[in-house]
């Protein structure tokens, strides 16, 4: 059920069903040599939308752009400010708060989005803790869950693809884009098969030790097949996060 | 060309034919009895879709939620802070004009959004007025574009809906919609046929004036058949603006 | 009635009959060869302090200094940034509520202030929407009126100026202030006599296109004769609005 | 000179014999009985532009509205928070700066904006001190005068106000705008004659230990000749001061 | 070599055998029925302070208040809204490496303040990230590191304490600063023996959940002697990570 | 007292004696040939110590790092911006108001902070000054104390450096740090011996101004035995302040 596809009516009759709602995050940024500068963001919206369908709760509209600073020496990748973000998030949060969302389950695509993510639920709740006493704000609660660390994706990932997932530009995500949008599959070679690893801090750092884009991965073993083998079966895996997490 | 669906060496091959980008933006908002609350934002990406394909121009991922503060008077709206938004846009331009992109045409489908994102680019033109002589910032061109004040926009909503058309939830934009999501085609009675007219100001004060969400407009006549029609008239416009626009 | 010019016993007797208050807001920025570079604060000043004499209205002190960025490549030109301007009109709105002001009538000189006096309300009016239930927040009322867009200015500059009346420097406002300051009326040639027209982007932008500033006017044909002919046509349009504005 | 009355060309050749400017700044806020909401910023504003005449020197336009939170219980007052006139100081400042302004001489009528507005030059100063190495930000300098603390204001105080000066709504600064607003002196009578002295934190803090506003003085002493006598003999410190600064 | 001991000439002359420094970053915020309210600040300086006098490192001043927006049910706790904690490590980074620093290695003490930091060095890294092609912005690397997580913390946890750890207010921590201040060791009893595990949002909810302020752990297990137990063989871990991130 | 070596159920017991706290606030920057760059936060933290201890009131911890951005010139100096100290500041503040402390006595080593935190104290009364009506906000106080103008501390300057105290490394402040930290006495030549007077602006600006970084001092007149004469005379000042500060 997407927000963006319903009237206010049917919103208002949902909440008095539940007050639970599922946020896709992802990124706009470079992901290797066949991966879609889409990939976290597409991720995040079918997962979304998969555990919206089986769980029935309203998902909202999909966070595109988010914290990839680092993959700015690469065309098209584009970030938003850590503390442009933790903005976003606030004043997503708290619309929805005002028509009686208390349940915010953020599907994340992204692992460079965990720490502006999860410092944003603080700024909100901060704003209650610091509130003077006798105030009047909703008590609200927000979680973040990566699809690629529910059980069933570490468990493919590792029957899949083995020591060639890597942590940029994964075969995994990689396969999830090309199940979701097969017409968008693409050919690369992968020199060297497998990318280096390591940390890096800015853009320039980044692009001089990941030339490709890749980290530690070979997208080369993605396909839609096994896109859809990981769809499958994480969604369970997160539709059974978000019941714990409403019930919590 | 959706900038989610290419590699980052596609970006680059495209910069060497284009700086251009299209940037589709709505709003999340509810759009009375019968629109979805994505209409903004569906309408946007429609037209940015189609521009891009007819122009070979590169669309970026639609900035969902906009400036939309007085409809959070009802369930499902969602806004932005100005000064947020003005960030957020601020950050995605900036991003975007390190890979040597330097023309910005954003797409509009919500004239809530029409004041903070003009005042975002002056915000950031300030950077570069306000920067010491001798900086090295390049120099870029952003324009925003209402679809919906396209001549040819505003030719068939006189056509089609004669003095029903108003100015939020009309039946041009639910129609587009109705296009875009046949399955999410809504039906409600309208009471009063047409809606009133008006200013407002915050959320309480739009509600109190406007009880079923729409202002001015009868989107009971809204059709999928008159969005395609829209959408074909229209598409050729934007074109042609988006052409002009590379050439200034 | 000047705010400036009264003691808070007779600000708090006023409001005991309106609580509307006039805000002017210009700009300083060049005005081209022969406009000087108050002119958007003095007219945004004249109009208001006119208007006040005549609705009995309370008139706040003078914003002098607007968004202007673009116009920084000529000396003299001063601007804040949109946000900053923001944050300006939000603590003065602010203030003036506490006291039981809620209707704010800015009468404006300088089009390029209008996108950001616009978000600027929103940004107030957003405090409001996305407050929690039952706070206890004044509910207020803010509008924008550009002197230059009341009907007889319209129609003044059509009889006065014709095709001359450009969109900045023009003789309109050029001649108000000569009329307001008639010790400050300046000389100067215009080559060519009408200024190119046209779009623009930063100040380097700007000055390269319009290269003494004037955009589509010839400012020579201002005078004080005319200026006083404008003024009092123009501000029996604006005390109509000022008390429809209260009304509403 | 006033900037507001100067065309961009007179600017511009200021310029080559000067590049120092006045900045007056006052504030909005309830001075007592019988001392006029505008009182700080007509002073500033009548001390700047007799300096700007006498020196030479450009004067720029008032900034009117500055930090007086603390007046906020009396009708009339507005204030500007630290954290806005911080902004508004650092955009004006590097406005001129582009053009080649590098001496800012701010002349002060309130208190209140003191410690903000240094603050805010350090903001400013801070941006070339944490800017890298090889930065092209022009070097500039930044003073804040109170006119009330020149040599001959205080010696004029103590003659003729003796103790019932005060610290706000003083016998003095009501003198100088009784002089420089003949039509609006005002008559109230003191009670008690002279006001309680003491420190204050937030407006409702203020307006109950000053109940009508003034701190300290006898305002009822203030005349427009004593206005005048002050003016005489506080400009002339002020012109000698502006030098100074210009020669340092 | 603690940074406050120091002249400007040895940290002139200490810039020239290295580049690195070391950055403690605690909380203040309770610790349960025994533990200090500065615990984490506490436990980060001495850490940090043994692990520079190990590898001749210097010490910056403590980060002594952190994100400790949960903890604010209990009295004296305090807390940074993140976007502050973001402002503050921004502006003590960019301080540093105006010296030529360039490699930042926190030691911290508090979980709560890791995705805030993190996302500070983000905020960092972006500026450089954003800048225009040929900036000069110096590389600079920061890297953040939990000395709970070290593994001999993690090894002396297990073996000393068992399940009894916790999350919050754990016997390790509590055992280090008793270590540090003997003289500050306190009694209390512990009911339950354990306190319960689980999440939490805001103050109130942390408050509700945790009603003596522990989570998980039984801090009557903590003595001076196991806290330094863990110092000792902590500091040997955290100095190897030191020295490798110098390398690196 | 030392908040950081209480417990919560401590703090909770102090609090229903007194609502009182004194926070510490100095800087990390250069304080000349010999002067410590903890200078300032070190003299700050003593004199609060010896005087939480003679007033039986809570000390906070130290403000580490202040506003210094004119001493980022030299080596170690670091600095917060006045924007980010005024946000600090304000969030320890509301913090501990949360708990119902309501009078904040700072007490200050460095006077570059002493604006700064005269704003910040501003934008934290603003928030109830500009607060609608009926609002819940505690009433507050603050207030800032330099030791160094104790009046002690003022007659000791003058009697033992007489015209050496100087305003920046001074004698008395290094004497302080030297009986504080007896191990990290320096010596260095003073060449001039006394160095020169002025003001300043930004970091470069007050570097070729003061080359070694004094402004007006001979520090090596400090001595460990004269800082604790200043100590001995200067606390009883402080402590009579702080009480009738509670008192107030």
């Amino acid at each position: 059920m997407l927000l963006h596809l319903c009237t206010w009516a049917e919103v208002e009759a949902y909440l008095k069903r539940s007050t639970g709602i599922i946020i896709p995050i992802g990124s706009t940024e470079q992901h290797g040599p066949n991966g879609l500068i889409g990939t976290d963001a597409i991720c995040a919206e079918v997962f979304a939308r998969a555990v919206g369908d089986a769980a029935d709760a309203l998902v909202a509209p999909t966070i595109s752009v988010g914290m990839a600073q680092h993959h700015l020496g690469f065309p098209g990748s584009m970030t938003l400010r850590p503390s442009t973000l933790i903005a976003v998030i606030g004043d997503m949060v708290t619309s929805l708060s005002r028509h009686g969302f208390d349940r915010f389950f953020f599907i994340n695509g992204h692992g460079g989005n965990v720490a502006t993510v999860t410092a944003a639920f603080s700024e909100i709740y901060a704003e209650n803790s610091l509130a003077p006493a006798g105030h009047n704000r909703p008590s609200i609660r927000c979680t973040l869950r990566n699809w690629y660390e529910a059980p069933a994706a570490k468990r493919l990932s590792r029957e899949l693809f083995g020591g060639e997932e890597g942590s940029h530009a994964t075969p995994s995500e990689v396969s999830v884009t090309f199940h979701a949008y097969p017409d968008a599959v693409k050919q690369a070679e992968m020199s060297p098969r497998v990318a280096p690893n390591g940390s890096f801090t800015d853009a320039a750092d980044y692009r001089s030790r990941f030339p490709d884009g890749r980290i530690g991965s070979n997208p080369a073993l993605a396909s839609a097949a096994h896109g859809k083998t990981i769809m499958d079966a994480v969604v369970p895996d997160l539709v059974e996060s978000y019941r714990a997490f409403l019930a919590a």
